[in-house]
């Protein structure tokens, strides 16, 4: 009956190899690279007339508010964002970091010309419950091949969701350690259902001023970049805040400061979790490698080793967002690997650059029971797919050697900058292309990123006053010279010298 | 330059028509039906070995909990899901409700052979910033085909997500209201960073004992189906809770009844909102027009009539959850268009059948600023490629005529063995094939269930006793019949009688 369903049914062992198959072919960067336009070219102004059309028709049924001008995917290409007006900007900034092979990259258009793959995206299955044959091959792969030296993987859909679940996940934890072999009690089963204590308990998750975890409730809860976000939400007033370490640069002139910024702030996370133990105890402390969406803030290796080692002295997991820093701008494929933490961390959280979204995990936090950390679809395996080819493509053009050599000169190209307009930049920053250096105050920043705009380059910024460099991880050399002769003709336009 | 960049670049007048083709396209339906088997044939028991194979591959690096066995989904076609050991199953709960058209729909497959389709889903734009020329053609063919006479669509990922952010845009309506013309306050700015009031005040959702909302935390707080989903999570403890009509069935032989049900639950709604007016206010009430996971419980037209009114009252924003109903399982588009509420609801959320998620709302419910219902990607072109296909297939088809037919069919083969086995099934109810029938107690139910499977239909429970019925919209009459032939051989064995 089978032969008369499909003409050539393709058996566990041939999806395996497809799997495989789709892992190595991973099609020559070269190919994008020599497609790109030789450098940025600007028709119009920005937004231009095709994209006013094009949002002037959205406008009555979207949200426009954040929109800065309409995008023509067909003609993206490499490094290249190309506008519906035809103008070409040199993207640093790659869709908020999520594009790490660029655009148009023809490994990911072949991902779905093998029939296999393009009938795992659309019969999109409930994972938990119903995953397909290729489903284990490809969980054991992406764990071999980039897990931070956890054992466990739980896909989701987005960075949010992953830090939500990563966060229930901390309580199931803490509270199963506390009740032991012990079963839920008809008192915790009958108070749940209702949001009442015992069964909804007090606990914390502790996070960081200036972080930024998402924005779904709970994880707004642990998000303090910028007050629009926060606003008119509802949160949990009970979960402590401590303060991230904010250095003063350049760093080797203030070492001796910054590591009593470390001290004062490990002291307070401490005190914190002391504090709320008979309140609203602390299950899990979530922190950011770098804090990204409040400004590119750093901490150093010293101060996460130590912050390890409060949350094992107080029973705490320690939840690791690399959902920006994750997948290889800072020149390792995790930012955390540049700590060398005596232990992996409990849990880390990805999404952005992977294009699936999830955790690593350790054993503790997968909880027993079924159906406690799940939802309908627990991720897609078309999104699955475009990871695997990403990552075929970074083993065979060795991109995280590409990203440590572009961001080298990036990083001296910014420094050379930053002495000769110290009027404008300070505090330059960063690790692997994942650079930030800020402007003296907001309006400052903001003109320099609008300028860099006009002439053709896609920034970011970040925080009050950081401008953030997020290009993808195809970023080469040449790249970076064309991006640091703009920003310098810019610096030199607003400094008013000739 | 562009010519250069790639041989043919298409127009933006070419994308939209490119747009119109695909919603046009839909390949036919009898192919797929055509290329079904008969009927189900089991080879092995379920697990059988293969599954049981690659599940044991799985269970080192994955939460297994709730895995039933592994699919091949290259064989599963039509309403037929085929496991890795060949079993075949007619498929009557599709993936937890979330594939409409069934496995290996041409169409869908055709989807991203479009070259145009195939660069939108790979170039993962932020579509809150860089939307692509294709999007407000995209956005305004959704409205059109499908929205409850709203005017504005915000996407969203996944259900979970989709109700996060319309209980949040419920909260920031609420405080505009409030607030009028006037800024936000620094007292307002300072304290929301924190977490703390009057930035982040205390306001409230009112949900539904027995409802299900999704599992993010907030969400779960709206969620009060099952105490696993609940357990050791931290809740808003006071966002209150009324009671969802229980009624006795069948409905003819207890209208007087049921209509207090409907009153005394209306007195609850309003006593609560009055209650909570001084110390945390209902923003919002988020409701489903049949809770689903909670054990497929109806309630009337005139309960939904009442409940608008009672919102309308006391400036309570209405939210309906279609996110299981919506996309035309009962036999309407939207499962509220069968109660004749005399205004569209203020948000209506959506996800599963329709791949895309997000929800559509009022102009009200679109805060004015920008950046505060946002997330990084707010969508997926690809998924929307995947709805418009699927709508397109829904209208060649006539789709929603097909439910209806198959819906009364399905009704009356129940109603018919629960008059024959009333000592095994009791209440059935339904709209379209979005029929449940209980059974007398949960162990009962699952030795169905589990019975069904073993005889090579898939069905699925929900709530304490129900059998829930999720076919795809492409379940036609003779699907039906075979169900219904396969049920009652199963119900008169577990009767002994004969």
């Amino acid at each position: 009956m089978f032969l008369k369903i499909r003409p050539t049914p393709e058996s566990i062992i041939k999806t395996e190899i497809c799997v495989k198959f789709l892992s190595n072919q991973a099609a020559s960067l070269k190919n994008v690279i020599e497609e790109e336009p030789s450098g940025p070219s600007m028709k119009t102004s920005i937004p231009g007339p095709n994209s006013l059309e094009l949002m002037s028709k959205l406008k009555n049924v979207y949200n426009l508010g954040a929109i800065q001008y309409i995008v023509n995917y067909e003609k993206s290409i490499g490094n290249y964002i190309i506008d519906a007006d035809d103008n070409v900007l040199l993207d640093t900034f790659t869709q908020i970091s999520t594009l790490p092979i660029g655009y148009n990259h023809p490994a990911l258009m072949e991902s779905f010309k093998n029939q296999s793959n393009l009938r795992s995206m659309i019969n999109r299955p409930a994972l938990g419950v119903y995953p397909g044959v290729d489903w284990p091959k490809r969980m054991e792969n992406i764990l071999k091949q980039v897990s931070p030296k956890l054992s466990k993987i739980t896909p989701m859909m987005c960075g949010a969701c992953s830090n939500e679940n990563a966060i229930k996940s901390a309580f199931m934890a803490y509270k199963a350690r506390e009740r032991g072999a012990r079963e839920f009690t008809e008192d915790e089963k009958n108070s749940s259902i209702m949001n009442q204590r015992p069964g909804c308990p007090d606990l914390s998750i502790l996070s960081f001023k200036g972080a930024f975890h998402g924005r779904t409730i709970a994880t707004l809860s642990c998000t303090h970049s910028l007050y629009i976000h926060k606003m008119d939400i509802p949160s949990f007033q009970n979960w402590p805040i401590a303060t991230y370490p904010l250095y003063k640069y350049p760093l080797e002139e203030n070492e001796r400061e910054n590591k009593e910024i470390d001290k004062s702030c490990l002291e307070e996370v401490e005190y914190l979790i002391e504090k709320n133990k008979n309140i609203c105890p602390v299950a899990g402390i979530i922190i950011e490698p770098i804090q990204s969406e409040g400004g590119d803030n750093h901490a150093s290796p010293d101060f996460f080793r130590n912050l390890q080692a409060i949350c094992k002295k107080h029973s705490v997991i320690l939840i690791i967002d690399e959902v920006q820093t994750g997948c290889g701008p800072t020149g390792k494929f995790w930012c955390h690997e540049h700590f060398d933490l005596p232990h992996p961390p409990d849990i880390v959280t990805f999404s952005k650059k992977m294009q699936m979204a999830g955790f690593f995990h350790s054993e503790e936090t997968m909880p027993e029971q079924p159906s406690r950390i799940f939802n309908t679809w627990m991720g897609d395996p078309g999104k699955t797919i475009l990871l695997e080819t990403i990552l075929g493509v970074m083993k065979s053009e060795n991109l995280l050697d590409q990203v440590q050599r572009s961001g080298k000169r990036l990083y001296s190209g910014l420094e050379k900058l930053q002495n000769e307009f110290p009027e404008l930049l300070h505090s330059l920053r960063g690790r692997g292309t994942f650079i930030a250096v800020n402007a003296h105050g907001r309006p400052l920043r903001d003109t320099i990123i609008n300028n860099l705009k006009k002439n053709g380059v896609q920034s970011g910024g970040c925080g009050q006053e950081a401008i953030r460099h997020r290009p993808a991880l195809i970023f080469q050399e040449r790249h970076v010279d064309i991006y640091l002769d703009i920003l310098r003709k810019i610096l030199k336009e607003i400094s008013g010298r000739n």
